[in-house]
């Protein structure tokens, strides 16, 4: 597991009010088996009634980055 | 519509010149049938001449996101 | 080409260990015929051994970055 985190604001519609908010947002680099479990976890672990949880496919990556992830993605669990 | 901003730094070549400048980028988190509509309202209100509007394909999201896009991005008008 | 850098915070395991670390976020928009060229160059001046290149596709975008990219991104050499 590899996850970047960042600040950002977030503007959006909630139940008919506008709000606009200071949020962190997590980047989570991993396989596409782990997608369900992830989505999962953070939907238990998060405050917010619908989080944004986006996939987004990756099409290439540098080879050791690939071969850091066969090896560190595969048998460990995720969580932090 | 959901929008996340946040600052960056953009280095690029501008008519021969190199820039390098502090920017704001917007993700902007909607329905692939709005993408024409919200790259025209970008254009029409960036100060830029060739501002970068990008798309990006969501393979997937979580339930309660999907529910919440197809509340609130159907009928309501684009616009802040 | 054209380059955004903003900062985050990484987490990650490497070579057994939890890393937290402060690092710069580099996106690149160029054209997926320069991907093996950059990637390269990155390798080659980045001092992580196993650094994060990632390719993601963009599905479309506006006719003047279109045009901004064939007229900066074809015989230009990339590097800064």
């Amino acid at each position: 597991m590899c996850a970047n985190i960042r600040k950002h604001k977030a503007i959006y519609i909630w139940k008919g009010e506008i709000y606009k908010e200071k949020e962190y947002r997590a980047l989570f680099k991993t396989r596409e088996d782990k997608w369900e479990e992830i989505k999962e976890t953070i939907l238990k672990k998060h405050t917010y009634e619908a989080p944004v949880i986006l996939k987004i496919r990756i099409e290439d990556a540098n080879e050791s980055f690939k071969n850091w992830a066969d090896e560190n993605l595969i048998d460990r669990a995720f969580g932090f």
